[in-house]
């Protein structure tokens, strides 16, 4: 074929590639995405975020493990990646399987890679969290990390989890970390070395070795990252657990009790309580040389998307998540700084998603949230002030100096424990023009609006494939 | 001209006719949907809400009063609804003026008479209460509401106002009431009803005086407000000031505090706290025969839009605000019942807004809130009783009996005051499908796309109708 049919051949094969970059903020509800803003770019800036051309919300659906037929309102990042990853609701706790009966659910990343889709994620926290782990295995609980991890009753954990059922030995397909081992990802770019030095059940090769056996290039820092092999599949581990985020309260300080007295409580002695001092988010210095969102989110779309990549023309695309963790995390230990960190880490992943989007037509770029978090941005003075009485919160706030030279306040005081619950509220989602979304969704429904962009065909393709 | 003609004529003169239907959910944010959804229809069930075409979020702006300059980040309902009706920043407290400087703002209801357009305001709270005057006033201070409020720094109040600069006496246009009797409104519907029976400024007659004088008919039941003549404008005063919500807690219960005990910082000894029993929501005895915001809102379409109304067949159309008030009063007081009563009146509102737009084409319904209220769906079981500590908020708890057999926790903890804080997260905003929003906006655009809508030349017409 002459250099020019070549040329357009190629053309005419990328323009029939779909692509889906789905972009969760664990956590990122509207309070978090309005703090973020504020902080970041001012009341009257706009994050990328705020420039995307559709807007739907998402109403998160959970049911109780023992009971499925009971609602619970409250999601944790299992249940509702579960829900946007397979279409199916489930019990908190639980990885892609259904609640009580504990049947596997297929997601949306074993469907598109049956119809010959190149398939990645990337997580700021271990590959093998909840999130990311919904969207390649079947397990019973989140905590099933790793082989050593599927069961705990023997150990003093009040956290004990019970895989047994999925122990290959039961006839089960393993924990988390060997499950990622067998699936068809291209690529795996976050945290959770430390799950990967585990031998596999019952051999003595580490899951890293048998990674390396099943085509995966073991990657463990930027310079690695930067240079991985297009030729193989990438299982990127810049971390032993959740990556460092990149910022912190100033001190490393995070939301904190108001020091009160005896005095507060006399109209004329207001002042005499102790806020805790506003504070400027700084640099973590744990991060530094950790791989940002951007950058892992930038790399896999070379690889799952690029010409040289292994997704290059006359390949059928690709589904991508790119997940930011610790807006979630770092909102459970009440520090504002570490969420906001997360959102502009989301939000410069973004602008590769988008950037990519805008060279690639048919690229469907989602961003999303999967629950709600506890903090809220409440007033820097009392709106009830003027009754002269000392007014505080009964839990812990941080209050931030801001690029627009005011006092930012956050307040988290949904529990008295260490960690903040998260809420019930209905979550952002936003996309780019290449799709119309209803105004209102249920969480279910994100699956559908990925699957039928891929054009996938769910039973069919996984009656061939096998799965 | 035959009658075939005359009707071809009248067709005509509907379809050049445009009409905006704005409805306000006070403090209406998406943690207030979620719970009303849940409660009212189901986690799988959709308000009419729901249904709407078209989503988009809007940024909340505050600004200092002494310090214009300079951001605040929570609003209340007397700036953020000047915003939304001037598309003007201003700081908390002030009506349709600016911060510090105190100049008057021109709002959408003066800008629309002045060029031909029918309006009118229709709210559950007292019609002079903040968002409803932010679209028909200009004043120093929201709780000037009747020329005996104006000044208040010789009585004991410690939420003491001072309009003094507005009176009538020093050049201004006296309270709230004086300016609603001296407003191109044609009808304003809802509460308030004591602030007109005071004498108007410098003289003896009372404001209803006045008001019938400037060619208002008074209403003050449902059987008036059914017969409401077409060739009056309408003011309607159905309670002395707030309408009485329609949904209350068993028994008038709110949130409560759980009582604990010292045995509870025990792991096994964690049953032994009490938490506040659950509950349903109840009818309000006190709603008996209050029009609800449905009937108001109906009556208003029929008067304002309807053929055989003031503005049917040749008029250019109306501008309408609807507001659902107590979202946001009963979240000061810890009601998630009453909160969602009005959500269920608003719902009902729209229900109302829709069916008019329906048969009538260039009506633009937007729904929106003015800014975030406390309340937190939070989870009945924390994510964390697997600790075996108890957990418990640190705030105020109520725990619902759903339609969906399940138990809704509602947590109210943003400050140890007698009322819940006001929070600054981005609000919802909704349309049907007659024009585009962008997925993101600040909230003085929605001013922007109203008046786009009706076609309005803001400068001209003003100096042409001389205000």
């Amino acid at each position: 074929m002459p250099v020019a049919a070549s040329a357009a051949a190629d053309t005419a094969a990328l323009d029939k590639r779909r692509n889906v970059i789905l972009i969760i903020g664990d956590g990122m509800d509207n309070q978090q995405i309005t703090i973020a803003r504020n902080y970041l770019v001012g009341v009257n800036g706009r994050l990328s975020l705020d420039n995307m051309s559709r807007r739907s919300i998402a109403q998160v659906l959970t049911v109780d493990e023992s009971a499925p037929q009971r609602v619970v309102y409250v999601a944790d990042s299992a249940n509702s990646a579960t829900a946007i990853a397979s279409g199916q609701v489930t019990s908190r706790g639980r990885i892609a399987t259904t609640a009580s009966d504990d049947r596997d659910l297929t997601s949306i990343v074993k469907l598109a890679a049956a119809a010959g889709y190149k398939t990645g994620v990337v997580s700021t926290a271990s590959i093998t969290d909840a999130t990311v782990a919904a969207f390649y295995a079947n397990i019973r609980l989140r905590g099933c990390h790793n082989p050593t991890l599927m069961q705990q009753e023997d150990i003093y954990d009040p956290a004990a989890v019970d895989c047994s059922a999925d122990l290959k030995a039961n006839g089960g397909p393993g924990s988390i970390a060997e499950q990622l081992v067998n699936s068809p990802l291209d690529l795996a770019l976050g945290g959770g070395h430390k799950h990967f030095l585990h031998p596999a059940e019952g051999q003595s090769s580490s899951l890293l070795e048998l990674a390396k056996e099943a085509g995966f290039n073991v990657l463990t820092n930027v310079q690695q990252l930067d240079n991985g092999p297009a030729q193989q599949r990438w299982l990127g581990l810049f971390a032993a657990d959740t990556l460092p985020v990149a910022l912190r309260g100033e001190n490393n300080r995070a939301a904190e009790k108001p020091k009160l007295n005896l005095l507060n409580r006399m109209p004329w002695s207001r002042d005499t309580r102790v806020l805790p001092a506003p504070m400027r988010c700084e640099a973590n210095p744990k991060f530094g040389g950790t791989p940002s969102l951007q950058t892992m989110t930038r790399r896999a779309l070379e690889k799952l998307g690029g010409a040289g990549g292994s997704g290059g023309s006359g390949g059928r695309g690709f589904f991508l998540m790119v997940e930011s963790a610790s807006i979630d995390k770092q909102a459970h230990w009440r520090n504002p700084c570490g969420s906001i960190g997360e959102v502009e880490q989301l939000d410069r992943a973004l602008d590769e998603a988008l950037a990519f989007a805008e060279k690639n037509p048919n690229t469907l770029v989602l961003v999303t949230a999967d629950h709600g978090q506890a903090a809220q941005l409440v007033p820097a003075e009392s709106l009830f002030n003027y009754f002269g009485v000392p007014i505080n919160t009964p839990g812990k706030i941080a209050r931030l100096h801001t690029i627009d030279n005011a006092i930012m306040v956050i307040n988290y005081a949904t529990n008295d424990f260490s960690m903040e619950e998260h809420t019930g509220v209905s979550v952002p989602v936003l996309s780019n023009n290449i799709t119309d979304l209803p105004a209102t969704m249920l969480q279910t429904e994100l699956f559908s609006v990925m699957a039928n962009h891929l054009q996938l065909k769910p039973r069919q393709q996984l009656t061939e494939a096998g799965w």
